[in-house]
C-alpha cells in the first residue's frame, strides 16, 4: 500500500516528539491566559474563497452519496475559521478575547520538501471589539518568543536560536507615500522578494513599476535596516522621508520592539525588510527565522489586522501569530531529533510464568497509582527475553518478582545493568525517567546515527 | 451566519471541559503504556469502502481545481486507518503493539440528537503479529474501566456510574450451533435488537428465520443472563446446550470477567444480550452503559478481531475499545457540566494607569515562572472595572500594585472578597485554583442554573 504523498504520519517515537512540542506550546499559551479554541475542519466554500484566496488549492468536501455539488471545503488556515467563530460567538465571548488554536489544516498543493497537504499549525490571537490596544501586539509577540525559547531548549542543540523579526506596514507604506510613490502596495510586494532576489534585480523591478532611481535607493536603504533595539527609528529618520503614517508606524514599532522581553535563545529585531506584502495586515507584522534552518523561511508569521472580522454592529480588530508546527518538526526529525523511548512506559513488569500474571498486574497497579507509566510483559518468558523486550522500546526499568515466596522484588536499570531490591509500593524511578525525553541530535553530523 | 448542522463547536468554557476529559483519557492510556498514534484525516476511497461499509455516508474529498474524480475520503472511524497504519509500519513496530488514538472522524449522516457529522473518538487497541494472547482482552477492558472510573469522578455527580458489559461471540455462536441452528449470525442479529424490541417480538422474528419455539426459549434464556461475577458459566450450563465453540467462549469470557479489577463507579458484568451482530468481532465483545444516560446507548464499544489486518506474510489479530467522546460530552454539557472559569488564568494583574503596565507585566512574568497562569488587564481602569473583568471570566485572584512606592502588592480573592498583602515572587494560589476545575451540575435539575 503506497503512502499518500503530502500526508505525513509519524512513527510512535516521532509522535512522542510531536506531543512534547505541542504540550510545550499549549502550556506556554495557557500560562499567558490564552485558552484553547477548536473549530470544525470544514467551512462553507464561499467563506473560504471570500478572502481573495481563490488561488489557494482547497480540498472540497461532499457527501459521497449526495447529489448536490460540494458546498464545503477543508480549512486551509486557522485565521479564516477563527474570524467566523468570533462573529458567531460574539455574544458569548469576553473582549479582548485571547485564544490559542492548534489544529490540522489542509492544502491541495503539490507536495514538495517541507510542504504538506495536511499539516498542523499553532496560532495565537488577541481580538478586540471595535478597539484593540497597541500593547496586544506586544503581548502576542511576547507569548510567541517565550514559546520559541522553550522550543529551542526542548530541541536541545546548544546552537538552536530563533530570531523574531518585527516590522510595521505603516512604516513601509508611510515611507513610500512620503517618497511620493503612487502605489505603495505594489512597492511592498516587490520588496517582499528581497529574500530570493538580489537588490540589483529589485531595483529593476521597482523601475518597472515607475519608481525612480533615487527613490529606489531609499526604498532599498529602508529595507537594509535591522536593529536589535529601537535605534532603527534614528536610522529611518536619517533617510529624510516624512509622512504622518510613517511617524505613526515608527511609534508603534518602537513600542513593540522596546517592550518585548526576549527569553534566552531568542533575539527580537526590528527588520524593515519584512513586508508580508501578500497578506492583509495593517500594522505590526512578524516573521521568524531559525538559525541552521534558514531554508525553511519564516516558521512563525503574523501581524495585526484592523478588521479580522465584522458583523452588523462591530468590527473586530485582531493581532496574531501562527507557528508552522509540521514544517518545523519535519526538519528537526530529519536531522535526528528523537526520544529516549518509543512508548510512555517507564517500567516493564516481567512475567516468568503465566501463573504469575495476576501478581504482576498487581505490581503494575501499585506503580500506576503513583503516576508511573507501567506495562506488564505480554508473554511469560525468560529473563533475557524480557530485558530485550524493554530494550527494544527503550523502557528503562524492569521489575522482577521475588525469586522465592516472601522474598523481595528486584528492579533492573537496563541501561547500567544495575539491579537492586525494591518495594513496589514505595519505589519510584528518577524524575527524568518518568516520561520519554526528547533527545537532540548530535551536533556533529557524522556521529548522528552513532 | 448559520451554524453548520452536525458540526458542533465549543465555547471556550465547554472546550475546557473537553480538554479535561481528553487529558484524563490520555493520561490513563499512557499510564498503561499505550502511546499515541495519529493517522491522516483522509483515506483512499477504496480502503474505506473495502470493509463492507459501503452504506456508511462518507465524505469524499477532492481538489477544488483538480479535474480528477474524488479518490480520497475523510475517515469515518479510527479502526480502518489504524489497520492500514499497522500494515504500513509493521517493520517499525514492536508487537504486541499498544496504542491509543484520539481524533476526529466524519460521517455524512443526517444530524440528529447526539449524532454528529464531525466528532471525536478515543480508541485503544492491542494488536499482535500472527498471535495475540487472551489476556490482551483483559488489558484493554482494564484500561478502559479505569478511564471510565476517572471520568465518572471528573463528572462529579455522586450517582455517576458506568457498566462495562462483556460477552463473547463464541458463546452465542456456539450456543446457537449447539441448538442445531443453521445460521447463527442471523440469530445474533435478531438478538442484537433486544435493546429496542420486546422478547415476544424477538420470538416472532426468530420464528421467521426458522428457529423453533423451544430453541427460541433457550436463545432468549441465554440473553437474559447478566452476572457481576463468573457465575454466568453455571447459568449457561444449566440451559443444557453443548458445543466445543460454546465451551471455548465460556472459558474466554470467564477469564476476562474474572480478571478485571473494576475501579470505583464502574461495574463489570457478563451480559449475554451483547451480540454486536453488525460488527466483525470474533471473540470478546464490549459495550458500556452510563447510569442516567441510558438513552445514549453504548458509549464505549469494541471487541476482538481475529484479523484486524493482514499483509503477505502475517495476520494481525487485535482487540480494542472505542469511546464516543463527543456523544458523551454533548449529553454531559447539556446537563450543565461546566468549569469554574472560561480562561486558563488563575490571576489577573490589575493596571490602574498605563504607566504601570511594564511593572504589571513584570509581576505577571514572576508568577508565570512558577507555573501560575496569569493575564494582565487589557486596559487601565478603576478597581471595580478590573474586578468585574476577572469576575466575568471566573479568574479567582486579582493582584494590585502597591498603593504607594515601596509598599506591598495586594491580592484579592474575588469570591470571598478577602484581600491580603503578598510578595508576587513567593505567593502561590491554592493548588485547586491553579487550573480551571470541571464543575458537576447540581443533582436537582431546578437548581441547575442557580
Amino acid at each position: 500500500m503506497a503512502k499518500l504523498s503530502g500526508f505525513p504520519e509519524y512513527t510512535p517515537r516521532e509522535r512522542i516528539v510531536e506531543q512534547a512540542v505541542l504540550d510545550h506550546l499549549r502550556r506556554t499559551f495557557e500560562l499567558h491566559g490564552f485558552g484553547s479554541v477548536e473549530t470544525r475542519a470544514v467551512e462553507p466554500l464561499d467563506v473560504l474563497l471570500r478572502k481573495g484566496e481563490i488561488d489557494k488549492e482547497v480540498y472540497a468536501v461532499s457527501r459521497l452519496h449526495g447529489a448536490e455539488a460540494a458546498e464545503l471545503a477543508l480549512h486551509f488556515d486557522l485565521t479564516v475559521p477563527f474570524a467566523r467563530y468570533v462573529v458567531e460567538n460574539a455574544n458569548d465571548l469576553d473582549f479582548p478575547f485571547r485564544r490559542h488554536q492548534i489544529q490540522k489544516v489542509w492544502r491541495g498543493e503539490r507536495p514538495q520538501q517541507g510542504r504538506f497537504r495536511e499539516f498542523t499549525q499553532a496560532d495565537i490571537d488577541v481580538v478586540g471589539r471595535d478597539v484593540l490596544p497597541a500593547h496586544a501586539d506586544v503581548e502576542v509577540a511576547q507569548v510567541m518568543t517565550e514559546a520559541l525559547g522553550g522550543l529551542m531548549e526542548l530541541v536541545g542543540s546548544p546552537t538552536a536560536h530563533a530570531t523574531l523579526q518585527v516590522a510595521n506596514r505603516k512604516v513601509l507604506e508611510g515611507f513610500y507615500l512620503g517618497l511620493g510613490l503612487a502605489d505603495p502596495t505594489a512597492v511592498m510586494q516587490v520588496v517582499d522578494k528581497l529574500d530570493k532576489v538580489s537588490p540589483e534585480k529589485i531595483r529593476v523591478m521597482l523601475a518597472e513599476i515607475g519608481v525612480d532611481d533615487d527613490s529606489a535607493t531609499k526604498v532599498l536603504g529602508l529595507a537594509e535596516i535591522v536593529t536589535t533595539d529601537t535605534s532603527f527609528v534614528q536610522r529611518v529618520e536619517a533617510l529624510g522621508v516624512e509622512h504622518p503614517l510613517l511617524a505613526e508606524g515608527l511609534a508603534e514599532l518602537e513600542h513593540v520592539v522596546g517592550s518585548i522581553v526576549a527569553p534566552e535563545r531568542v533575539t527580537v529585531t526590528a527588520d524593515l525588510r519584512i513586508a508580508r506584502g501578500l497578506d492583509y495586515y495593517t500594522g505590526t507584522v512578524f516573521e521568524t527565522r531559525l538559525s541552521g534552518y534558514e531554508q525553511l523561511g519564516s516558521i512563525c508569521s503574523g501581524g495585526r489586522y484592523e478588521k479580522l472580522a465584522a458583523d452588523n454592529r462591530s468590527t473586530y480588530p485582531g493581532v496574531g501569530i501562527s507557528l508552522g508546527v509540521s514544517r518545523l518538526l519535519a526538519a528537526l526529525l530529519a536531522d535526528g531529533l528523537t526520544t529516549t523511548r518509543s512508548v510512555p512506559s517507564a517500567v516493564l513488569v516481567a512475567v516468568a510464568d503465566e501463573s504469575e500474571r495476576a501478581a504482576a498486574d498487581a505490581v503494575a497497579r501499585t506503580l500506576r497509582a503513583r503516576g508511573i507509566a507501567t506495562e506488564v510483559a505480554p508473554a511469560a518468558a525468560k529473563l533475557g527475553k524480557q530485558i530485550r523486550h524493554a530494550e527494544r522500546r527503550g523502557i528503562p526499568f524492569v521489575v522482577f518478582a521475588p525469586a522465592e515466596p516472601g522474598g523481595a522484588h528486584t528492579v533492573k536499570d537496563i541501561r547500567s545493568g544495575d539491579q537492586v531490591e525494591v518495594d513496589p509500593a514505595t519505589w519510584t524511578p528518577p524524575a527524568a525517567d518518568l516520561r520519554p525525553q526528547v533527545v537532540a541530535p548530535s551536533p556533529v553530523p557524522e556521529e548522528k546515527n552513532s
